[in-house]
């Protein structure tokens, strides 16, 4: 198969350009363990930077080499979780959802690479200023949780030209080798993909709400804080989640502080039913749903979008007539 | 220079694959023409449906062949302005906002090509049903009006999925050769593009406006109804128009029930002041205003975005190895 060498496979010694996002509902160490043996980086999701989740997950990572995310304002609440991640020598860390200022020397001195998320060009040039040595520039286009203020498309070049010679990761709404091609198009040297990856044989997400997802499409999605109001994750209002729309979105999207005051019995509610009641329960997706049609193994995710992006990006050149 | 083929220019027979976007407050005859003589397709906005407008841009433009574009639910109400476009002979008549179904058969029977702009998957299996010539995909990143449903990145590769053989042109986030070279990759034929002709020699609007373009960033644009509401232009809720977050927009956003209410007054405040207030006066930007760092003329826009695509294209295919 084709390889498409960048500055990210340089920096990080992997084979493909595409990391996988630390979701805390679906990549656990099986699915980050796949992605890293397909040649891309596994990430961990820590949760809410749990420690019990960290010990677990990278157990079941074995002996594959992986990173670990931590959400930034649920690390600050718990920082002893990053001195567990660091034992482990992982590949990267990634910060994202907050200030990664307190914790970037501490990760840097253990030889650990660092890995930003931001989700406006203001942050991108503070993470730049605090020594991150990967960017990844996520639009809201994409699943689970994100900013508000950019789209994928606008930011990633902004950032590029931003932060000089960091690398730049495109995040969301990419799913597939048009999108890589499009990302390293906008001057990415690689790509973070989440909801491509939930619904994958490796996945932490149970088959029904992976066949929720096959389902689905772009339009039904939004974002939303009502996912995380009725479970009482404490998410900042600037950090909404991109979910598909269903019977409980309908009920309480737009009255989110009626929400929070009956939040115990609301949640009882959506709790109620079986655990596959998509109507009341989340199903995190990115606009990139539209893309996902089937449920492969990790590996075959990946061989898939690097042989299509090469063809795509060998195709492009021939578009140009020069004279 | 470079130049780019794809089913676009082939099909309305241009020479670069860059529609001008048919924005009411800058895409005159003057800017449609200068786009056309530059080799993309030049659109007139008609403001809503204004034939007053149509008439004084169609003269502006002289004998350049130009497209004239409309807001579908202005169209409705003055459904007169179309047969004073086609008797004009426009190379093409781009449809957005609204149900086009009652204008394509009138529009093929002149001869002319329809551009049918999009802002979810859904409208554009409905464009394709009802004899779409091109589809603009159109996401949220976009300056003035657009959707909210939808960015630009997942949707133009699931419209691409969707319509079959008609071309797909992206449109919102786009301001340079990258963006062009990405919307290729994506699967588009094209791009359709509005913020970085604001800011052109040839666009009507004010230079201190197009300067306050250069000046700003797209982390300070966000979608809003309140310049609609203050100004009495009954957008559907569902089309709000980005621009840049101002103290206008800080007193009033989240507020526009109460602005509706006092709109006379909220008016007449609005307009007090010079027109280049930009404190209180709208300033229409697409994520993109990132990228747009000067005021050249609307032909070295064209000529400067396909060299760089062109570039990037091929340079891109030098990133694939095979083995």
């Amino acid at each position: 198969m084709a390889t498409i060498e960048t500055a990210l496979t340089r920096l990080l010694g992997i084979q493909h350009p595409i990391l996988l996002a630390p979701m805390g509902s679906a990549a656990g160490g099986k699915l980050a363990s796949a992605v890293t043996h397909a040649g891309g980086l596994g990430m961990i999701g820590s949760g809410y930077a749990s420690e019990a989740a960290i010990r677990k997950e990278l157990a079941e990572a074995g002996n594959a080499r992986v990173g670990i995310g931590f959400i930034l304002w649920a690390l600050d609440r718990n920082p002893s979780a990053l001195d567990l991640a660091l034992d482990a020598k992982p590949a990267a860390v990634m910060l994202s959802f907050g200030d990664p200022s307190p914790y970037t020397a501490r990760i840097k001195a253990a030889g650990c690479k660092i890995v930003c998320q931001v989700q406006t060009l203001e942050q991108a040039r503070q993470a730049a200023s605090v020594g991150a040595d990967v960017i990844i520039a996520q639009g809201r286009d994409a699943g689970g949780h994100s900013g508000m203020t950019r789209g994928t498309i606008g930011l990633v070049p902004a950032v590029v030209d931003a932060v000089g010679s960091i690398p730049v990761v495109a995040a969301g709404g990419i799913a597939d080798g048009r999108g890589l091609a499009a990302a390293l198009s906008l001057g990415a040297a690689g790509v973070s993909m989440g909801t491509r990856f939930t619904a994958t044989r490796e996945s932490m997400w149970d088959q029904a709400m992976k066949q929720k997802a096959v389902a689905s499409g772009g339009d039904q999605t939004a974002q939303t804080r009502v996912f995380d109001i009725v479970r009482a994750a404490p998410w900042p209002a600037i950090y909404p989640g991109r979910a598909l729309r269903n019977d409980f979105f309908d009920q309480w999207h737009g009255r989110e502080e009626a929400l929070e005051r009956q939040q115990k019995d609301a949640e009882a509610d959506y709790l109620a039913g079986p655990a596959d009641d998509f109507a009341r329960r989340v199903v995190w997706a990115g606009e990139s749903v539209d893309l996902v049609r089937d449920i492969p193994s990790a590996r075959e995710v990946i061989e898939r979008i690097v042989d299509e992006a090469a063809s795509v990006l060998q195709r492009g050149a021939t578009l140009v007539r020069t004279g």
